[in-house]
């Protein structure tokens, strides 16, 4: 590999060069695996010789490279044996909503602003686990290829479509269509009490805002978990992250 | 505040520095003020003066300090108006743990060598909201004390008991005194089938093992959190304290 080629692939743990690249990478051999069974576009493959998953090694795009040059292009304080660069899909952003918003069969996630990529990495993996059809995003929502949401999605950033949009309109087109529009806030209904429509829009809010007042007036039905005992300890909140995973848990509850 | 001071309170950032002090930082303008208003001993509380809340700047041990010293002693990469060095409660594990075992009420969650600081502190916040009755946590699980996991309790830590302790001790006790003792396993009944016991242990696994082999003999009734649909997408597992969150409303949920 030539010396530009590493500073490229180093270059894109800064979502600048990410972007400008329209490339991202991964890393373990979990994740590399899995990026290969996926239907990304895997543009680069690099591991460093050894005990090795045999579907890397012998990626039409792999190349062997030695621990020093690994630790360059890893962006892990201890590299793994795998590394690899994919493109970025393309987005109809457009197209994908309108067709979820349509199917009476889709369940989605929106979250308005989530800032924090540990957070929106674990609510991908929750989305994946549920099998909610997608999860849309605010446009100032953190970067979907910033490298600790990757980490934190576990693989699952390669079957849970991610979608950035405006989610005024998208929650106006699941309206439309006859979808529910829910959205958790203090002053909601009981989650536990009273049935669920599974098409709908579940918007979570921000860590540090919730769903904020652009979006509030979208939503069709308030939604609260309640703390235990009633009337709580103290405690002002969930972390996003956790409500989310109570939410979809409730959503897919067999009754 | 002396230069010795300074490096004191400084050096804290280090577990080892902790632990021989017996002393943690907390920052941010909220947490100090829950630190105050708990039972925990506050040793120093610094403010860099402005608009802070009358709760620090009249606290006994409060010293102002200017924004150059603030950013020496504070671990955040933006620093906030406010620090306070606390003691560590002193643990009494095997008597709490004998009590809460035998407390026909008590429900607690263990935690079997949690070893990410987010996930521990996320925990420690559903607990809370969940009114769980302590956190028991196996002696390998990462640190209480450590700074992000402080943060992420938001709060939390001044309000919910997590206890060190042996969980095959523990679970004993809980099962000698007509407890259930519970875990998640992929071949555990569905969490959502059957009534759960008000009176338990729910042992929670770590990220890369689950609930390892010395422990899950304690374990009387296996749980499952089902994925959707049945089967799965290839998601292999949701994260822990995803899954503690689930757990938790499922205890708490109002049938």
């Amino acid at each position: 590999m030539t010396n530009s080629e590493i500073k490229h692939i180093s270059s894109l743990k800064y979502k600048k060069a990410r972007l400008e690249a329209g490339e991202f990478t991964v890393e373990s051999e979990k994740l590399v695996a899995e990026a290969i069974a996926s239907g990304f576009e895997v543009k680069l493959v690099c591991y460093t010789p050894g005990d090795v998953d045999s579907r890397i090694v012998s990626h039409p795009a792999a190349v062997a490279v030695d621990e020093k040059t690994m630790s360059r292009i890893s962006q892990l304080s201890s590299p793994s044996p795998a590394l690899a660069v994919l493109a970025m899909p393309e987005s109809v952003a457009e197209e994908e909503v309108a067709g979820l918003a349509a199917d009476p069969g889709a369940l989605c996630l929106a979250l308005d602003g989530v800032r924090d990529p540990g957070n929106l990495g674990t609510i991908i993996r929750i989305a994946d686990w549920f099998g909610i059809d997608a999860v849309l995003a605010s446009p100032d929502t953190v970067e979907l290829y910033n490298p600790k949401t990757i980490q934190s999605t576990m693989g699952s950033i390669f079957r849970k479509k991610v979608i950035y949009c405006d989610l005024v309109d998208a929650a106006r087109q699941f309206s439309a269509a006859g979808a529910a529009v829910y959205g958790t806030f203090l002053d909601g209904d009981s989650i536990y009490s009273g049935k669920l429509d599974r098409h709908a829009l579940v918007i979570m809010g921000s860590e540090s805002f919730g769903i904020r007042d652009y979006l509030s007036a979208s939503v069709t039905k308030k939604l609260f978990i309640p703390p235990y005992p009633a009337g709580g300890s103290g405690c002002e909140s969930l972390n996003v992250s956790a409500a989310t995973a109570i939410v979809c848990s409730e959503f897919r509850r067999i009754y």
